[in-house]
């Protein structure tokens, strides 16, 4: 049986309340042989104690080798097999940017591009340039009328944005646009079946008219478009668990696919992590399961800086008291995948696991939070979407099953 | 999504190389409680260094309790499931010692056997015989004529042999002639369905000439057929993982399973692991991934020569140097499957594996190569299937799954 029907068989209720810390990239490497990754780098104190009190293991988000996108990765961390739920990119980048994606909208990922007097691509990212120089690019492609659909467009970051069309029969079965090379002109957005000719007209009207409000930009003079996608009607968190469900998170990225899963996105003033711990005290009595997305653990990987990614774990760990202050009965701190320093980019290494629930975890030998102790940690190997039946475990929250 | 889809949609080209390096049967038992293991007993110096800077694991070829075949077991180490693909022993033997098995051609796996003068099976091994005796019987069983096929045989090893027919409309479901007892004589084939009933009877025609043929042989006067199988037609290699692959090994039926996924076959001089590393150096600029296979260690386990397989796996360690002198990016050391001297047989054991890749390894606290320390290995206990995608990974051969 799936992993989520065999919760929404097993599910029953409780008023235990469930905490996924979720530090984004939080795996890493050493940065010499033999010496610590960044999270055993860190001196964290209070994270060690959960350790020695709770249980290690290592989670694997999608595959052995597979490294994961931030979708994938999450979707596995709220329990849906990453590979059967294959969101598009389109999608979650438009949930995530906070465009609200309904049933038949069809969503892509935009790049904008340069292109030479032929037509052809001479630079794929336009010169990579920076958010603040696409806002107003983004802003003369609003309000692009079309015969049977609404255009919505937003910025994603750099030279990325989100096209959303609102229509109807907007089927998502579209070649991308983009050839991947220079020295090509854009491909046309091809319908790849029947149903998909009337988007793939409505794309190419739509590409036509922004290729003409930006043909006098030095850089971002065309387009580019992937990820074509509809709405994933991803089956909902609540009847699936019973649990009334919170995502406290900074980043567009992260709300959206929590919002995709039917989460309730809390807004709250603040980024740094004390604040987002804050935010999940002021909302403590109105949910019974709290997702919380840091960012910065990533960023700081994909940045190559070990010391700033060590000593921003620790500026975790000080802020933790606050999550503690409100006793969860099932705390689980873990990464959606691993971003070593060393890689400056996500990568495959399974992701350190620390769950905490003192009134049920078997606890094992552990006596800090690192990849090498998760490695022989009681919990063992296993795939990310497991850690929600586990949680929902410790929470009391699941029948046994058969008599 | 099954692993092979998923390698094809993720693979991305790189000029690394990855040596995978197959002591066949490696994985032993402790002569008494206690004690340490074959691979444990053999003083490995380097093979332990290898350890000390890379990470332990262990691998399942089929399942838990499974004691797999050679087949099986290595189409797992290709990353193939062993369980989705079940390729024929005939169809493996014939290939493994260089018949050409193609599309359509039926292939069995034939051994000599004593039947009295009821006709009644004495000896199902034919007492044995040595490949040396075998050898002119099967050359007196070549050519026989059948009417709409033609027939192939060639010795294996002892008193086996592998018979192929060519033709059309050569359906594979028919029961094995072998009543695996004395007592009885050799059943006739049968098709088990309406399809197989036409090779059924090109069968028995085959063997009512070979035992002409053999009436006179005191102790190979009858034989019996097992394995019937046709050419798998697995997919290929190179797509899949956009890898060129090449076998170095000195035994047919690895070469013949190598074969069968589209690996270029290396001849070389020699036979020992020394000769083995020495190939792969001289066809090192050809290929970007070379599995090695080493047989000894399987034949010592199954003599129940626990101090021979153990000296055998130090030869190894010795040699091994060849390999590292080359430089490859990814090495995965490991075996097909366990064959504890202590059974003289295959076994289920989890078969130790240990992987080193430079660049991007995250190490455990392993000090040795050995079963204890691959137990508690920071690879954890995965199937045999998931080493090519933990490979590729290490190869920096995979794009991110999703966004």
């Amino acid at each position: 049986m799936a992993n989520l029907d065999m919760m929404r068989r097993l599910q029953e209720p409780n008023s235990t309340k469930i905490v996924l810390l979720v530090m984004d990239g939080l795996g890493g490497l050493p940065r010499e042989a033999g010496g610590p990754t960044e999270l055993e780098a860190a001196n964290t104190p209070l994270m060690d104690r959960l350790a020695k009190d709770g249980v290690l293991g290592q989670i694997v988000p999608v595959g052995p080798g597979i490294t994961p996108g931030s979708g994938p990765a999450h979707l596995a961390l709220f329990g849906y097999d990453p590979i059967e739920f294959d969101v598009g990119r389109g999608v979650i980048e438009a949930a995530g940017i906070g465009l609200e994606v309904n049933e038949g909208d069809l969503a892509a990922r935009g790049n904008f591009c340069t292109v030479d007097a032929e037509g052809k691509i001479t630079d794929r990212r336009a010169g990579r340039i920076s958010t603040a120089k696409s806002k107003p690019l983004v802003d003369k492609l609003r309000g692009i009328g079309l015969d049977g659909a609404i255009a919505e467009v937003e910025v994603l970051r750099e030279y990325r944005f989100s096209l959303l069309l609102r229509g109807p029969n907007l089927s998502p079965n579209i070649e991308e646009t983009d050839p991947l090379t220079t020295g090509q002109p854009p491909l046309p957005a091809v319908g790849l079946d029947k149903a998909s000719e009337h988007a793939a007209k409505l794309v190419n009207d739509w590409v036509a008219e922004a290729r003409r409000r930006l043909a006098d930009q030095p850089a971002a003079n065309a387009l580019t478009l992937r990820g074509f996608s509809t709405d994933p009607n991803l089956p909902k968190f609540k009847p699936i668990y019973g649990l009334d469900p919170a995502c406290v998170a900074v980043y567009p990225m992260y709300r959206g696919v929590s919002r995709l899963v039917g989460m309730k996105v809390i807004n709250f003033d603040g980024e740094t992590p004390a604040d987002e711990f804050a935010a999940v005290g002021e909302h403590w009595q109105r949910h019974d399961y709290f997702f919380i997305h840091i960012k910065k653990t990533d960023s700081l990987g994909e940045d190559g800086n070990f010391d700033g990614k060590a000593a921003f774990i620790e500026q975790v760990d000080q802020a933790i008291s606050g999550l503690l202050d409100l006793n969860p009965d099932v705390l689980a701190i873990t990464g959606d995948h691993s971003t070593p320093s060393r890689m400056r980019y996500h990568s495959w290494h399974p992701v350190p696991l620390l769950l905490w629930a003192p009134e049920t975890v078997r606890s094992d030998s552990a006596t800090a939070f690192g990849e090498s102790q998760c490695a022989s940690g009681g919990l063992g190997t296993f795939a990310s979407a497991e850690l929600m039946p586990i949680m929902m475990a410790h929470a009391r929250r699941l029948q046994k099953y058969g008599a």
